[in-house]
């Protein structure tokens, strides 16, 4: 199946936008599965599994993973089979090289891993994004305007991240489209104007919850009138609601009112 | 020891401003490494005994440990013990993130890797910059103008590598002149005006000899009076010279070419 079919029926399915960020930080664990063999994988098998019913897809970032060396290596390795198939799975690597390169990079994402899409930094241009769009039924999110302070620094550079907006759009004429936006929610007027240029392209929405994006208005800016071409990632308000032995518990209770509180605002 | 200090000590005895990029992609591996238990880790040893004598610098793309599974994942975490303690290593993983997350990701490169210096994109801004350079002694270069064809999509817009080479210079101030940019070979011209821009930060220069760079016109734009503020990187035209037997004694015949051929033009 391809993410957008995955996507489409998960949505239709469980009637839900959200998506939950696997930011599993090893410190973070709650002590009670520090004596597992493999805490983050467990941390995850648990989190997924009190989660799944509420969300449209996940969204391991690979950074986490990267700095527990062989016991984060192992985790992400597991996450596929975890999820199972019925879940979209976003890689949040936001990978940005070219050529062979980038190839290698789309292979370790959809080949080792098999997730279904990827961010990527769109900073080296259509070079960095082609061999992603490449695989067939695979999904790309490139980054347009993200939810950070210093986002001013470039992307509001002669307003660049329309520039990229508008690039996706030509790109996607050509390529299928396969190509989605990141935008942060804490930018709601310009996640406005970037939904004026790309009307039909699937949104991926961090910043809401502990990076107090404002739910509401990055709904009601966001939508483009038709549910289900926006995916709003919380990461840490649910997987760390509790770092009691009731975490998984409270993570699917944040999980569901992220959810609904999503849905009501449309 | 400070990537600076690693660097400017390996400048001054070898009198070598080459980068031998270890990109070392499993399927190029010469046949006769494919029955070692791992031919990546095998073949980065040979290459890098052979070639250590003519560089100032290795750089390991994350991009082909990344796709090559656990093998891939030893084979990267046993770069730092091949090369020692007096070569620095660049890590080129180009990462992108911000807050929690790149910290994460400069905690697996310069903690978990041990590595001296990484690449980093600047698209998110100084975000994405600050967790890599908290790292007291550890180098950032962040991607100013890139050596592929699709840089004209933005990298070029408005100029946009000379705004990000302009920032690198005012943060510079503040932060210990520990972020040199990534320069591609294949704009010489650019090169120059960069240069005129940042005259101190050290140059990361990639896209010579597989990518067909110009090596007389950037030496001599790049130079900016100082031998040793730039690092010329080649990888493939070194490190698959020859896919038989003789790779090592080939990539080493080639490491030697290149370092003189540099030298050559100053």
């Amino acid at each position: 199946m391809s993410f957008k079919e995955r996507y489409d029926a998960i949505v239709e399915r469980k009637r839900s936008l959200l998506c939950v960020g696997l930011d599993s930080d090893y410190e973070r664990i709650p002590e009670c599965l520090k004596g597992e063999r493999n805490p983050i994988m467990k941390f995850n098998e648990e989190i997924i599994n009190a989660t799944k019913e509420y969300v449209c897809a996940y969204k391991p970032n690979a950074a986490f993973y990267e700095s527990a060396g062989q016991m984060g290596f192992d985790a992400y390795n597991a996450i596929k089979s975890q999820v199972g198939e019925n879940i979209p799975i976003i890689a949040d690597v936001k990978r940005g090289d070219i050529g062979n390169t980038a190839r290698h990079y789309a292979k370790s994402v959809f080949d080792e891993l098999n997730f279904d899409a990827a961010t990527v930094n769109p900073y080296m241009g259509f070079d960095a994004i082609e061999p992603f769009i490449m695989y067939k039924g695979k999904y790309v999110f490139a980054l347009a305007l993200t939810s950070n302070k210093s986002a001013t620094d470039f992307e509001y550079y002669h307003n660049l991240y329309k520039e990229v907006a508008k690039k996706i759009v030509e790109w996607n004429k050509q390529y299928d489209n396969s190509i989605g936006l990141v935008v942060g929610a804490t930018k709601p007027e310009e996640l406005g104007e970037i939904r004026d240029i790309c009307k039909d392209e699937i949104f991926l929405i961090p910043g809401i919850g502990s990076q107090g994006g404002d739910v509401e208005k990055v709904i009601k800016n966001g939508f483009g009138g038709k549910y289900g071409n926006m995916i709003v990632n919380v990461s840490r308000s649910i997987i760390f609601a509790s770092n009691g032995k009731d975490f998984a518990e409270k993570a699917a209770e944040k999980a569901a009112y992220y959810r609904d509180l999503i849905n009501s605002f449309i």
